[in-house]
């Protein structure tokens, strides 16, 4: 645990090196927040849940920052409003630094004497702060991207070295259905909201055996696609007219050639790779045009189940980010672009909260969301599950997301 | 058929006896519809995809009326803003109800000559049309009630001549589930987001055998509920917050006493009625406090299909429109108040709009949005189903709306 | 004073002769009033200030009406909000027309029985009931103009029976200024904001003959006058830009012709008349392509105290309402289009608020606001003086709002 | 020459020495400016208007900057938006450091050749930077107290060393007024916007000899102020109940007792100190209720060049930014805040904007604002004039903005 502890921890700062305090600091929309106020909140769960609840004489690093790193927790009272998190040049992201080193020092002091029930928490700490620094790759990537000089995050090479690749046509995998199983029935981590195990009916369907590329939604676009209204659903024809959306979020056309932004700065499109950025709404309407559907999650997860090792474009430490596309010619159902389901983001049935702040993880939001499955290239490898529900808003595409058909069969 | 025809279509006229020409033109919010543009409407589609469609040599009334009562069939081209409808003082209501007469004539004239699949758009059109008289009362309540007068919509008896009565204490009706089916499967009129049927496997689950009542959300006042954050999901906290919420609308304290407002204008409360005119994020908060849950559409229905004889109440061509409560001591599934389920409204497996313009009757508003089932008393008789699914946004409460307790067992 | 108060009086009612309840009863925007609330606030007045406060025994026509007709008086208590007074279906205008005759039966008597204080604020109660004659007129325009039919207010014949004229060139009067004195110093009748008279150093000055025309406007148009940031003020430019404004309000170009809105709907622009409709913005953006400038208020009232007799094109009781322009060949300062001045709207030295709500009337709308001056084709004849000062703010143009250029020399 | 553009250049630097690289880059509201950005825009100014336009061979520092750092020049072209500056986490403060020496460096160079005409366009630019060191400190200090810490800008002595003073009784001074002349005439530097001087007419009134103090508004506050409708303009009246305003921005009250924010952090109300951080209609509605009324900008500056030598407490290389207050005995017109006059901003009569880019400095702002005179405590000395016109909108008061009663005698 302390290992496994220390490398997670790590990994956060490492994602920061060579951002400048500022870079650290700006907010660039409601929906996202400043890289330090990321490297902080993750701090803050493990000395609020972990540290002040349970270690006694856990001295807080400093009494008034609980108050600007609470996210979203209701039972931990008062909290710093969510869209002015990029107002705190103060404190610095030095300061911050020096803050996760306190509640490090601390929580592996305390590690061997903390309860296994305290070591659920600084397990459920572990996937939280996993989560955030794929968080705090997508933020860091919009709000470089506001800027007209298209600045590249870091020094890294270009995201695809092998450079764009063949894309063998789509191949459609068949799945019999009938009465099955989904959700965390394991003995390992998970979230709250991926269980409980239980049945459900499937009919007979077929999922593309990979997501849909940025070639393919080229011709969707080209084909008039966001023009079409009846390819919409309601609410996406509204959102599609009222912000002008005409192309992924990050695509542009600089003469007649595709780009789009990327951490490494504006790159040449590249059609063999996965299509990301895309709000559930272009993706239900891809569908359409394709003549598919999106597939529910339960039929997602039961396919994935069924023969699939956790594999694909994960984020590691040293790697790019970037939804290359598997060259392997074994594509995987993980990884590349966490993939838009038809599935509105609900509890499963008898799912519980649990009591206290910790419950209010997950439960709080299940309405108005759809869910996501498989992870995406920002996502660290190691943290996913077959079962494992993402969720966002219908309309949000600041993440990397894509899309993989289904149909009935 | 002529004569279900023309039962239906008298109906809506008698709705609006005793309305003024202004009553009857004025939109109150931009969810709601003026009573002279619901009359319209209803007739529009009629004359488009019945007598212009198929019935040669017929001439519109007005070549620009099209374009005011097209409501948002994109397919029909270009039509008037949907928040601009109050704006049309012209035409009268008088005029309108020339040209109800008008389409009348025409249908009724043409109606032995259509054939089958004709029929069935008449069919379409008159259930199209009951939508819309529930929706035509539940416009003008709202209407009415932004008047500091609290003027009555008209001078029936008051809405539950009977008086409060006592309620009996609720009790758990249990249902074993299993594999089941549920969804439209017979041979008569449905609309086509009710099917197919299609099997589900349901988990054992205990709904209440009554509504929600208006003294049982007094007690979820009374004891904070509207205050109490942990009770409501994000998007609902967010919600009650921004919009100052603290009751059901129509509710006012006067005094001690709290009244409602109804087309009858204002009256005390009913504290043996069923509670209307609250939202899904309400009912849903009102659940979590009182240890329970929504139903899914899927455990509202099998429930239902089990046994219940559609009865209720629901609206009758003379009698007034409120929610008053079962007092024949067997309690309806239907009637009263749409109860809001659980399930996010999504396409069932298997679904596919119909091509053109009448394809986009459903198909297109399957997200953001709750199934409600059970039809209320502003819901004409004859017009429900066991597989009806209703459906509105969790933050809308202008309907008869309100719920019924289900829980896990 | 009676003959005149029931002239007044009756004008009012005879402007609503041909609206239906539901003409007089929506309001199409913020800013306007429906009819009906026009007919009852400026009845309102006179029982409120007159009635109410000084006739004893007088009773109240209905008692909540107060609360619904009040339009800003702070002192006089709650009032409806401003922008809800469209949702007022009932009372009916035939009631509202009960309400004025109540109150006029009850003020003809007690007439000779009040005291020259009081009689003043009769007076103030019909200057008060000229200037909502007009908005009366200019908020039925609007409200039609948003009716896809396009609807006439009324069968009287086409405005400018004579058909467009020639327009002679425009020529430039020089006044030489100096020393002087403004402001209302007579014994007559006048708003508190005419006041004090007062001297003010003029220097000399020209100002254009006539008023800017159709056909000038369409010049500016032509030559990228809306197009060109460095015509216009900034706020303007942000408005213009916001608003995606082109032209003049209730102008359209149907094939190459351009059309304007009338109260007997859509007729020919004709070029020779005044524009109108126009903003303070547009108007200073216009006299900046013109190399000239807009007026202050004090060169307009010095120029028209020199030579004018109040003619002009104004609002008699069986005329039509449109700037024909004058084909008189004697072209008056006043009448057609207010004309907007470069003067913001405040107060003239020494000016005080009267006490009580009354002190209300024009004060408190010192700031944010342009000086208008002249009257137009919908001011009630009788209504103007030279001190007269009209104000709206800089981007409204729902008046009959036009320009007459002026320059330095 | 050479060492005044030496001396303003090296302020600019030195009022940020001790900032962080995110304290320079984040935006707190659209009205303000990140520090910066201030510090490339004036640097812009000069690389645009003198080198690139007038010195040849002259190389841009960086060819996309321009775009970035223009502020509202149209007639320059395309810029980032405004409320965008906070997004540009790139360039660094650093780099800005940078291209500020390469502008200076080229500038100091081509001093001694440049023209008369070109020698105003760097004196223009000095003044330019002179007013935007005063906009760095205001908006730094909004940006720090957006943070719940409550941060000091910098290590400096409290504000006002000697602590709270005792404040003498407010005394009239007379003016006679009569046929005076006002507006810069002189020979010296001014900006566009202060002359042509002219006559005006002043009929005679009475100036207080000091600015109205904090201890003063807390007596107007105290006296419910806030909550009377009558001391307000309409406008103001919406604005304190939409913005919830019930004391001047900046102030708080804890337990029992006021504080303020100021640059170096919260402070306990000098009651003494002149109040700062009102807006207009706050400075008007004060007014009314000490039955007093806001000077023109021509009372205050015919007051003002009688018998002042434009000293008070202003922007010294060293010193604290606070309105102290004058401690001296002999109070002057000038610093400590800004004075709101009654006086619309509006050309002076013959005013003509210059052609070209620098035309558009001060002329398309001529709408929707009102008049300040006399600096403030972060006014950098030697930028005052008598004739100086300073604006902004009614409603702003993050600048240091305060009041100075008159009334008429």
């Amino acid at each position: 645990m302390a290992e496994r502890y220390s490398r997670t921890r790590r990994l956060s700062v490492d994602l920061v090196a060579g951002l400048s305090d500022a870079d650290a600091t700006v907010q660039s929309m409601a929906d996202a927040s400043p890289a330090k106020w990321h490297l902080a909140h993750i701090t803050w769960f493990f000395e609020t849940f972990v540290l002040r609840d349970h270690v006694p004489g856990y001295r807080l690093f400093h009494d008034r920052w609980p108050f600007l790193f609470n996210s979203y927790y209701d039972a931990e009272g008062a909290r710093h409003a969510r869209d002015k998190r990029g107002l705190l040049t103060r404190p610095s992201l030095r300061e911050i630094i020096a803050y996760r080193s306190w509640v490090d020092d601390a929580l592996l002091s305390a590690l061997d004497s903390l309860s296994p029930s305290h070591h659920a928490l600084v397990e459920l700490g572990l996937n939280h702060e996993q989560q955030h620094q794929e968080l705090l790759l997508t933020d860091l990537k919009h709000l470089l991207s506001c800027n007209p000089l298209g600045p590249s995050a870091w020094d890294k090479d270009l995201p695809c070295p092998a450079g764009p690749g063949e894309v063998a046509p789509l191949r459609w995998l068949r799945h019999d259905g009938g009465l099955v199983e989904v959700g965390h029935g394991g003995s390992g981590f998970a979230f709250d909201n991926e269980g409980p195990r239980h049945p459900i009916f499937l009919t007979p369907y077929a999922l593309a055996d990979r997501q849909v590329t940025n070639g393919e939604w080229l011709s969707f676009i080209e084909d008039g696609g966001y023009a079409t209204s009846t390819l919409w659903l309601s609410d996406g024809w509204a959102w599609v007219n009222a912000e002008a959306i005409d192309s992924p979020l990050y695509w542009r056309r600089i003469g007649g050639t595709w780009e789009h932004f990327t951490l490494s700065g504006w790159q040449p499109l590249d059609l063999s790779a996965p299509v990301a950025h895309v709000s559930f709404y272009e993706a239900d309407a891809f569908a359409s045009w394709a003549g598919a559907r999106l597939p529910t999650e339960q039929e997602w997860e039961f396919a994935s189940a069924s023969h699939d090792p956790l594999s694909g474009v994960q984020l590691d430490a040293a790697g790019a980010v970037t939804p290359c596309g598997d060259r392997s010619g074994a594509p995987s159902m993980f990884g590349n672009v966490w993939q838009w389901t038809g599935s509105a983001y609900r509890p499963y049935p008898g799912f519980r909260t649990a009591p206290g702040a910790v419950g209010e993880y997950n439960g709080k939001f299940m309405s108005g969301q759809f869910v996501l499955k498989g992870g995406s290239c920002a996502t660290p490898r190691g943290h996913l599950r077959h079962s494992y529900r993402n969720f966002f808003y219908p309309h949000q595409r600041w993440q990397f997301t894509g899309l993989r058909l289904a149909k009935d069969i």
